[in-house]
C-alpha cells in the first residue's frame, strides 16, 4: 500500500469510526420509522442517510436502511444493540447493525480468468472497496503470483470430479470463521448445497449473461447463436438453483452483427468486472436486503 | 377520455385520496427524522415512502421527502398543517405539504414543434401524468387543432419583438392564479425576469443539448460542428440566466459520424420528449427540492 | 397531412427519386465488391453509402448493402435489374434492388394498447417513417377513431378461439397483394404458420421483454418475479417459433426494487415503442438481411 | 507475458500476417469505390471489411477504410504501395496503408493517477490492445515499480514551470523516431505546440468531462457545482486549443444528488479508463480519419 492510499485510508477510517448502519425488515404497520428514528435520537445518534421501502402499504413488508453517527460508538455498540432489541421485538424485526469501520473479510474464489479478480484487487488498492481481502482460493495456480504481489494469501485447492467433496472440505477449513463473504470471480465451479449452507446470502457470483437469459454454460456462445443485439452480465447471491439466486446488479452493452463470439467475450469481460465490483461494494456497505429471492438495494 | 382510462383514473383517485407528501429543507442537526416521524405517527399517519439527504453531516442542509397515508385527510389537512408548524419552527424548516389527490394545474407553452407537447398530452391521456392540463398557449396556431382534439383549451398569443411585453401581460392574465406550473415544451422564446417572478421554480424548460454544453441557439448545429459522439437533452427550472437554471433531468444517446444535423434533430426529439416528460412527472409528484441552483430529486 | 409535412415530403421525394438500394447475400470469395462497384460505375451510378459484412473470410457468407444515385432511375430500373442479373449469377447472389422513392406499404395489426401504434403514426406524420401506411387491422374497435383521425383505413376483424381461421382469411383478403409488410404493434394474438407463409421475414413483432428472457405471456410479471434490475423490449421478425424469430433490435432500461408490475409496464411502454419504431424504420430503409435466424442490420 | 497470452498472440500474429488496412480521404466523385475495389481484386486481395462515408454526395469528401488479406503481403507491400499511387493520384486521395501485423509503438505519459495507465497495461497484457508499448514517461516516480513489473521501460522526466522546455526536449529525445503515438493517460500537463508538431493527430488525451462541457481544470468540481445528472469522459486528439481537439470517443454515467465530488471522481475513473482504452484500440486498428477537427470512426 503506497503512501497516497495510506493517507486516504486513514482519513476514511477516522470518518467511519463512529458510523453504524442498520438493515431492518419487518411486517409493515404504522410507526416503524418513528420508533427507529426516536430510538436513535434518544441515543444521541445523528442520522446521515435513511432509506425505506414498503412492498405494499396494506399488509406487506417494510425495509429500512439507516446510516448514523454516534460518538464513542466502539464503547457503546453492545449497549446499543441490547437497547434496540426491545424496539425490534415490538415490531417483529429482522435486523442487523454493522459498524462501518469493521471491514468485511472476503475470500475470492477464482479459476483461470483474471479480469474480475484484477478489478476487485485494483479497486481495493485504490481504496474504492472497503474490504479486508483475507485470501484468494483457486483451483489453478495461474493467479498465484499476481495475488501475492498484492500481499494477499493465495491458496491452491485443486478440484476434479473425484476430489470435489475433499476440495470443499479444504475450502471450508480455510474460510469458516475467517471470512464473512465469498466472491466467485469467474470461479466456474458449482458450489454444493452443503457448502452454501455455511454462507447464506453471503456468496456472490458473476454470471456472464443477462439473467435469466442464457443460464448455464457458454452464455456468450448462446448469445451469439440467438443473435441478440445487447449482451450483459449479472451479479447474484448463490443459491441451490443454478444461476437462479437473488439478482444484485446487472448491466448490458449494445453489440451488432459484426461481433464474433470472441468479441462478445472481450466486451463481456468489461461488463462482468464492473457489475461484480458494483455488487460487491453494495454488499460491503450493507446496502442489500434479500427477500423472497429478490434484493432490495439501497444505493 | 375513454372508458379504460376512466376506470384507471378512478382507482388511482381512490388510492390517492388519503395520501399526502411533504418536502422539507432545514439546517442539519440530530433529531430531524425522529421529530417528523414521531409527529406523523402521533397523527395516526402511515409512512409509505421516506427519503432523506444530508448535504454534509456537520453543518450542512438536510432534505426530506415523506409520503404518507392518513384517514380522512381532506377533513384533517388544515389541522395537520397547523400542528406541523410547531415542529417546523423548532427546526427552522422550509416545508410544503401536498395532497396527492390535488393534481397540479399546468399550462404548456409551445411554438411550432409538436413532439414535446404530444408526448405530454399522450402520457397524460394514458394516465401516466397526474396533472390537470389547464391550457396550452402558443405564439403560433399550428397546434390548435391537435390540442383541441384532446379537449384542452388553446390560446394563441402571438409574440413579436415589438409586442413581447404585451404578450407576456396576456400570458399572465391567462395563467396567474389559474395554473401552478408552466411547461416550456420547445417554446423557443425567452421569458422575461418579470414573468419569472410569478413562477419561481415552477417553470420547466427543455433545452435540446446536454447542458452546460451548447447553451443558447441551434444546439444541434453546435453539436454537429464540435463532432461530439453523444448528444443529449436537459430539463431545468427556468431562471434569469439563459439555460442556467437548476437541472432536473438529462439523458443522452450515442451518435456517430454518419449523423447529419437533421439526424441529430430527429434523434434528439426522442431524447427531449422523454427527458421533459420525466422531469414534469417528478415535479407533479413533488419529488424535487431546489437549493443553490441544484436539485435534489427523490426518485 | 399539414403543410409543413407536405413541403418536407416533397423535398424528400425529390432527393430520393433517383436513389436505389441493393441488398446482396452470397458465398464469400474475392472480387465481390469489385464486381458490384464496377458494375454500378459503368452504369453511371454514384455510390452514396456502402456496407459489407463477411461472416468468415474463408468459406462463409458475404453481405452487401449499397445505396446509390442514378440519373433517370425510373426509366432505367428494369434495364438495370436485367443487367445486374449477370453479375449476380456469376457470384450466386441472393439480391434485391429497391427504389427509395417507392415507400413500402404497411398494415399495422393492433389490439387494445395504443402506445406502439401511436408512436408509429406519430413518427409517420412527422416524416420520420418513410412508409405508406395502407391500413390498421384490429380485433377490437378501441383504436378506430384515432386511426381514422390520421386518415388511415381501419378494419375491425374480431378474433375468437372459434373464428380464428375465418379471421385470418379476412386479414389475408385485406392485405395480400396490398401490403408489403405487417407490423404487430402489441397485437397479442399468435399468427398461424399458414398466414406467416405469405409474409416471410416481412412480419415484425414487438415483444415486451429482453428476449430470450421471458418468452410468452405476461413478461413484465415474469420480470418482476425474477427481480431483474433491467427490463427491455425486442423487435423481431415473426417465425413459427413463439418469440423465437430473428431479432432486429432490443433496448433496455434500468429499474429498481421500488418498481411495481404497473411501473414496469409503464416504463416498458416507452422502450417498446422506441424499439419497434427503430426496427420498422430499418426495415423500411432496406437495412436488414436475415440469415440463419439472425439479422445483419446495416445501420 | 505468460504462456496463455503468448499462445494467443501467436495465433493472432499468424492471422494478421497477410492483412492490410487502407484509410483514404478524397473529394467525392463517381467511381471511387469501383477503382479501389478493382485495384485490390486485380492484385489478388480479398476484402474482409470495407466501410465508406460520404459527407455530402454533391461536392463533399469521401472516406474509405478497407481491410484486406493478400498472400505474401510482406514481400509485396512495397510494390502494392507503388501501384496504388496511380489510383490515388487519379482521385486526389490522401491515403495510408498499414500492415495489421506491425503493431504501433506507443509511449504512455502519466502523472500520479494510475487508473488509465493500469487499464491500458491490463488490456495490453490480456491481448486486447494490439500495441507495442515502448515506454512509459512520467513527471513523477509513483508508477515506476508498477510499469517495470509489466516489463516496460519507465522514464522519469520531472516537469516544473522552469524546466518545462528542457523536459519536452528530453521527452522528444526519448520518443522521436521510436514511437508512433503518444497516450496522455491523465498526464495533467499541457503539451506545447512545438511538441505537438512532431505528432500531428497522434497524441491522444483523456479529458475527465463530457466535452465541450467543463473544459480545463477540475471538471468534476465544475460538474458538481453545476448539478448535472450525468457525468462523462472524452478521448480526443490533442491540438493547440485546450481540450478542443477532434473527439474520438465519449461515454457517460448517470449520477444523482447524493454524489459528492469524491464520488464523481470515483465514478469518473471507470468512465475515463473505458473511454481511453476504446479510443486507443480504434487508433491502433487504423479506424480513425481526422477531418476539420472531427473524426470519422469506422468501428
Amino acid at each position: 500500500m503506497n503512501k497516497y492510499v495510506h493517507a486516504h485510508e486513514q482519513k476514511r477510517a477516522e470518518l467511519l469510526r463512529n458510523r453504524a448502519r442498520m438493515l431492518i425488515a419487518c411486517p409493515d404497520q404504522p410507526g416503524i420509522v418513528a420508533a427507529v428514528s426516536r430510538f436513535l435520537f434518544e441515543q444521541g445518534a445523528n442520522i446521515v442517510q435513511s432509506d425505506q421501502h414498503s412492498m405494499d402499504p396494506e399488509g406487506g413488508m417494510f425495509f429500512i436502511r439507516v446510516e448514523f453517527d454516534l460518538e464513542r460508538l466502539d464503547e457503546r455498540v453492545d449497549a446499543l444493540r441490547a437497547a434496540f432489541a426491545e424496539v425490534a421485538n415490538a415490531f417483529r424485526m429482522d435486523w442487523q447493525l454493522f459498524r462501518a469501520s469493521e471491514a468485511k473479510k472476503l475470500a475470492i474464489f477464482v479459476s483461470k480468468e483474471d479480469h474480475c479478480l484484477l478489478e476487485l484487487l485494483w479497486q481495493w488498492q485504490a481504496g474504492d472497496l472497503a474490504a479486508d481481502i483475507a485470501m484468494v482460493i483457486s483451483n489453478h495456480t495461474d493467479m498465484q503470483e499476481t495475488v501475492k504481489s498484492f500481499g494477499i494469501p493465495f491458496y491452491h485447492v485443486p478440484v476434479t470430479a473425484d476430489t470435489k467433496a475433499e476440495a470443499e472440505r479444504r475450502q471450508l477449513e480455510l474460510t469458516l470463521g475467517k471470512v464473512d463473504t465469498i466472491i466467485l470471480a469467474r470461479y466456474m465451479q458449482i458450489v454444493s448445497p452443503k457448502f452454501l449452507e455455511h454462507f447464506p446470502n453471503r456468496i456472490i457470483n458473476i454470471h456472464h449473461s443477462f439473467l435469466p437469459a442464457f443460464v448455464g454454460g457458454k452464455p456468450y456462445a448462446q448469445a451469439y447463436n440467438r443473435g441478440v443485439k445487447i449482451i450483459g452480465a449479472t451479479a447474484h447471491y448463490v443459491t441451490e438453483e443454478l444461476d437462479g439466486g437473488p439478482i444484485i446488479e446487472q448491466d448490458v452493452q449494445r453489440v451488432n452483427h459484426k461481433a464474433t463470439i470472441e468479441d462478445l467475450k472481450r466486451i463481456g469481460r468489461h461488463i462482468e468486472r464492473i457489475v461484480l465490483a458494483r455488487a460487491v461494494s453494495w454488499h460491503l456497505e450493507d446496502r442489500i436486503i434479500v427477500r423472497h429471492n429478490k434484493t432490495v438495494v439501497f444505493d
